[in-house]
């Protein structure tokens, strides 16, 4: 597997755009990826109960494993918006039909911003001609920027793997939520591939890599209302198959895995206010879910969070937190490693030189390891520190 | 039922001291309660995996129903402090049974501080003599103060009841949460009562206490490794013997949940940082656990909560909060007040004037009600907003 320049029009046959509509002002609001071909088509979305219009129009969609476009606009949600939401949805992807010449069922539809404001459905409208007409593979930069919300920069990234004798390509695309973790700010995630893999195969490879990377930076269940991560295969690189667990799948789900890890952290490292990035892995625990359940309680913890920013060595929050994340362990097999530097062993806190731990602290990536020695399970999460920054830019977002 | 002057020794026949014993710089750290007899005895402890040195022991002592003194520290937890911690708290409770002549299974211990250090024994021992020779009725207010670690200012209350035609009393002290919710820093919480009542009657009316009092202010499983509540009863009010399920038990029952929910209260008042008091009501729901779900999660969003503090209208925010919580409604049936005024009608965002909006957020007081409109259960949670303080006071706590 190699990285490749670009993102999203890296894989052949896709172009993409990123206009000003005017929702956000003086600022980039609106994008568009098309394939030159319908492609196959796969997306993972919010578990939040309470669903943005997008979300539905698109999960509806993508049901029939096909689709040729993506609409993305930013500054608006177009989430509580009743009837008329999905009606604004619907039409928006009419209009994007109309200008492409595609079937209106082929366009895909997302929204971020502000909840319960009704869409700005004309700025919308009349920006599209100028949107479709700018398209090209060279605009993939201006479409990774519009979909931002708080993100500092935009988030891209493109790999090539080798199947059969061909290249097969892999582009994609992100925006950070406002709050990474317990992440109820939107997460959006848009991918594109020139291979040639059965639809199965690449809802597999899409849902596992989502599980990996995406799904380990926010809490189960707290995700946003507009969430969504959509992959679209048009087939173009004209590869051999790729079938469903075969050898050519395992190279396409790494490179996948790669690609959707990588917009993960960079979400993880652009988060509002954050300073440091920090990975929070659990070893020996029962099952999986227990190790995940017990690293996400860390991450989500304001306690340990603000001790990080602080560089303050208060590692007995670490413990506390893990005890709280209600799954049952043995306190006294317990170790704790912070940055490789063993800290707690079996349940004391071994390692209490506050120098040397405000040291550990003092560098940008932080590792907090866990081995609660009764079980071979384990689970990574990453996330990054809490700082008074954060709390600036969010009790002033509106 | 009236509320009386004092807290703790407002009850006949308690006495307390609250001293400097030199954990703390230059403040109260050292705290007694003690009970002319012995008394009936019930706790209430942490659910967290982690679980301190006081925790094991006071847990185990009161196991019998029965008790006479509570000796407490803060600044140190004695927590993740292996089998030393465990002799510590043992050594501290000795003394104090030498000091007073009392039994030693008699002792109960609570701890509160920073996790992971060893508890200073020789500090606690000299000054155990003093702290005895001071007890008295006055001195309940050094007590409440020698409890608290970040807490601004002592949480105490005291009322009496009639009981056939005896005066009862009922006296709390409490210490607030360094993080109220989801509650990772200790909460600790002495009662005592005169009242003449049986073990189980009052076992179960200090259970039903805390949970509609301190309970409804810190995440299920989220409690730190140190929180206990314990209440003595020593029967000195001579009052008719309070039985089980009877009329009297009620009357007894309501006003130790009006003192227990009191000191809740004052504790989210008193959050780091905290400039608002915030209820959150959910109505309509399955169950009262599915609405205690919903009121926990929106209770602890770092998004509302910071929201609130910045007077920021993104009542959004609170619905998607509220889809996250992994409880099952109906978005379309959802309505939402803030301090009264309809703001979500049906799912849909209806009241949208963000100067009126931001008039709402300006009070100091902030009423959160959801209506899920699918059942006829509630629940009501506690807490406060998040403000930079907070950050500043938790990355700087060691």
């Amino acid at each position: 597997m190699k990285i490749i320049k670009g993102s999203v029009t890296a894989p052949q046959g896709f172009i993409a755009n990123g206009i000003k509509c005017g929702i956000k002002k003086g600022k980039l609001d609106l994008a568009l990826i098309v394939s030159k071909m319908p492609a196959l088509a796969a997306g993972v979305f919010t578990s939040n109960e309470i669903k943005a219009a997008p979300v539905k129009v698109s999960k509806e969609r993508i049901k029939k494993g096909k689709a040729q476009a993506i609409i993305v606009n930013s500054g608006n949600a177009n989430c509580l918006t009743g009837k008329k939401g999905i009606k604004d949805a619907i039409d928006v992807a009419k209009y994007v039909s109309r200008s492409l010449w595609i079937a209106e069922e082929d366009v895909l539809v997302a929204s971020t911003g502000i909840i319960g404001k009704p869409l700005p459905l004309d700025k919308i409208k009349s920006a599209i001609p100028k949107l479709v007409k700018g398209l090209s593979r060279t605009k993939e930069r201006q479409a990774a920027e519009a979909v931002l919300t708080t993100d500092t920069h935009p988030k891209r990234i493109a790999v090539a793997i080798n199947i059969g004798s061909r290249s097969v390509r892999i582009g994609g695309i992100t925006k950070g939520a406002g709050m990474i973790c317990p992440g109820l700010a939107t997460m959006l995630c848009f991918l594109t591939t020139d291979a040639d893999i059965e639809l199965n195969a690449l809802k597999c490879s899409l849902k596992s890599s989502v599980e990996n990377s995406f799904n380990a930076i926010t809490v189960d269940g707290d995700m946003s209302t507009n969430d969504m991560v959509l992959i679209l295969a048009n087939g173009l690189a004209r590869n051999p198959k790729i079938r469903y667990q075969t050898s050519e799948h395992k190279i396409f789900n790494d490179a996948l895995n790669y690609v959707t890890s990588y917009l993960a952290k960079e979400i993880v490292k652009d988060g509002e206010g954050a300073t440091k990035f920090v990975e929070i892995k659990v070893n020996g625990a029962r099952s999986s879910v227990d190790a995940k359940k017990i690293a996400k309680t860390i991450a989500n913890s304001n306690l340990v969070k603000t001790a990080i920013a602080g560089e303050d060595p208060n590692i007995g929050r670490i413990a506390a937190t893990a005890g709280a994340a209600g799954v049952k362990f043995n306190e006294s097999r317990l170790d704790i490693y912070l940055n490789g530097r063993k800290i707690v062993s079996g349940g004391n806190v071994i390692y209490r030189d506050k120098i040397k731990l405000k040291d550990l602290l003092k560098k940008k990536e932080i590792a907090i390891t866990l081995d609660l020695d009764s079980g071979r399970n384990s689970a990574t999460v990453w996330t990054c520190d809490l700082t008074e920054e954060y709390i600036k830019i969010n009790a002033r977002y509106n």
